[in-house]
């Protein structure tokens, strides 16, 4: 969707006092910096649209300060969910947020991930205690003060919320200090198939009602079940889907799958047993997770493009049957898929690039998307960022004042706009 | 502690126009503006120690946008937490943020503030999804954009966080859209005590650690029990406590408690039975939130200040222990409640304020035990905010850089330092 831009260097620096002397040089040459960590993210963040030298942060990949008893840990930007959680192998304790991407966790932080367990786990913000920042002049900031893990503080502006989802634009993170979770004594996960996506949606808002504490509850239209089940050949049948997964203790989780399968009923769905082994999720996530590869392959050769709102939980069953509708109308491929205890889902448009007219429509589809959102009291973007792409949404998002807020604040303390350029504002 | 310092004029607007208004005349005029709640702050936010007007914002008590489906609603600087769940009071749902005092919400927003529910529901932070402020100069902002209530949002930088323990000196907050959380079907709640302040805290830890979603869990140490059984005529043991509240399902519950009763025991401690009814319950939860009220029955007519420390949960033992070392080597009067669950905990230091000497003694105390908690890799502030009191531990806390940063952001929002002027910075 976002043309490649890019920068007219790379560096990999592999200190972090390189990052600042780096940094330094920069600012005093007043070249544009651009942070990468993985290259995952689906909003051009890491575009060098103004030049400038690209800092590949994948080198710092130190695992720091893992306190089990605190449930913390500090990562570098070369340290991706997946390595955490193996280096976490043995602990009892994971770090849960997962946007389906072996991200950088750093990456995550920037731009403010969340993923299937942030209905239970939380997104990004709430998981990040720290962070060491490497500010556009080269000092160096930690966001909570140097070395500091408290739970909770009330210490001044909370610096940690400011830079987790600033995308790069405000400085580089260098280190995340993250909140980690015991594992749970036992997980169960299934495949929920209902009559009608309204159905779907009605009984995650009951099931969030009824305070059942789920882990994972994602929707998948009647296309993305199609779609992931060949794709995967899981031959999930091709019906509006919710797949449930539920962490407790042994005897809580029963307790829990019995609440949740009364709901299913409730709204005319059915549920199959529940896989409680390791392997048997694993297929079930990785086909969830391959959502991507499986809207692909519906179009071989063609391109796709994820949109990303979220909106008020009431009006989910009324923005998703509109999009369909939309979709339709618009004669575009974009299968479904939704965090929907958190209200966001992503159409994942597969589109042919080389058809300028398609494009286009791809291009309308998503504005209208997402203004769509907005007239529900929702947002352009519940995970992915504003990137590129939408920042003309965010403008009718937040308002003049809120715009100038943000612009004020980028000024204050990027003052030669040199990081990032060209992203979010 | 703060001495008393009355602003030249207060105001009562009812309406959110009219504080924008005002805000604009005091802005062209250059006069310092000061917000006020509830008054229930404990670090002298509310103190105009440059003089100016003081916004008494308790007559704007709207309940706006009540949406049960979304578990969310708009509350104005007059609505108090008692007031708002008297308010939901049949709808199944609540808002558990319950910092001990009856204070306005947009003031608990203001001050970051949390409480005893916060190792479950999290602290004000994540339970705010919108503030609607009035700027310094009179405009108005909406800090996720007008009428906005996505349960989470990756576009732009965070204003809301950003605006959350701002402590009034960054704009009004003059409405608050919250999270409400279900009702929990059953409630437990016991006292167990313990033979050492090391096996309260070590239970502590091995009941986070086990995932018990434990709703409260708060320390009392010997000086504070005794206290507080005597004040409040229950005859609680004298012996470091805590007190658990669980929250479930009910079969859930019965598990749940199953699991605290035996870390209880594994660490030498005793459970009485656990209080079911919502009488007993309240009984006693009345009588840890009279805490401030026992402290200063131990010393009738004197006065009170409270310490706000928050370290990481594998420090508290030793810090509980060496405080309660420092206090009787100081000769102070301290008795010490603690959220420790989040790692927080306070000394409600009891003092006479006729006594230069002992008043000298109480500074140096919490100065000494701010730099502990800065040493522990805590914070010297998990709740109450920074206020008056805390700036030059706040500096520390943080650093240089640290503090540049809330400079910068506070002359970006503020360039005239008009908003709650003397305040954090």
């Amino acid at each position: 969707m976002h043309a490649c831009a890019p920068p007219d260097a790379v560096v990999w620096p592999r200190a972090v006092g390189q990052v600042q002397e780096l940094a330094a040089l920069c600012y005093r040459c007043r070249v544009p910096m651009v942070p990468f960590g993985t290259g995952t993210g689906l909003e051009g963040g890491v575009n060098a649209v103004q030049g400038g030298v690209c800092f590949d942060l994948s080198r710092m990949d130190a695992v720091a300060e893992l306190s089990l008893e605190d449930f913390s840990v500090a990562v570098e930007p070369g340290v991706t969910r997946k390595a955490l959680n193996s280096r976490l192998r043995g602990t009892g304790l994971w770090f849960p947020v997962d946007p389906g991407a072996d991200a950088s966790l750093c990456g995550m932080a920037a731009t403010g991930a969340s993923g299937t367990n942030a209905v239970r786990y939380g997104t990004m913000r709430p998981n990040v205690l720290n962070l060491r920042v490497v500010l556009p002049d080269g000092r160096l900031l930690h966001t909570a003060g140097a070395g500091r893990q408290a739970r909770k503080r009330a210490a001044g502006y909370d610096l940690t919320s400011l830079f987790v989802g600033s995308e790069g634009t405000l400085g580089f993170l260098t280190q995340a200090t993250l909140r980690l979770h015991p594992l749970p004594e036992a997980v169960a996960a299934t495949v929920a198939t209902f009559p009608s996506v309204r159905a779907a949606v009605a009984c995650t808002v009951q099931v969030l009602q009824a305070a059942v504490p789920v882990a994972r509850i994602e929707f998948l239209d009647e296309v993305m079940a199609d779609a992931c089940g060949r794709y995967s050949g899981t031959g999930l049948p091709v019906a509006p889907t919710l797949l449930l997964e539920l962490h407790g203790s042994r005897q809580g989780l029963a307790e829990q799958q019995r609440q949740a399968e009364e709901m299913v009923r409730l709204n005319g769905g059915s549920v199959p047993a529940w896989s409680e082994e390791p392997e048997e999720r694993g297929r079930l996530w990785a086909m969830r997770h391959s959502a991507w590869y499986a809207a692909l392959a519906l179009r071989p050769g063609c391109q796709g493009y994820s949109t990303d709102v979220c909106v008020p939980i009431s009006r989910l069953p009324d923005v998703v049957v509109e999009t369909q509708r939309d979709l339709r109308d618009s004669g575009l491929t974009g299968p479904m898929v939704g965090h929907v205890g958190d209200g966001n889902f992503h159409c994942l448009l597969v589109f042919d690039a080389r058809d300028p007219a398609e494009a286009q429509r791809v291009h309308a589809f998503a504005q209208r998307l997402g203004r769509r959102a907005l007239a529900a009291g929702g947002t352009c973007t519940g995970e992915h960022g504003v990137g590129l792409g939408k920042r003309a949404l965010l403008r009718e998002e937040l308002g003049p004042e809120g715009l100038d807020t943000l612009r004020r604040i980028k000024a204050a303390l990027d003052p030669h706009n040199l990081m990032n350029p060209g992203k979010v504002l």
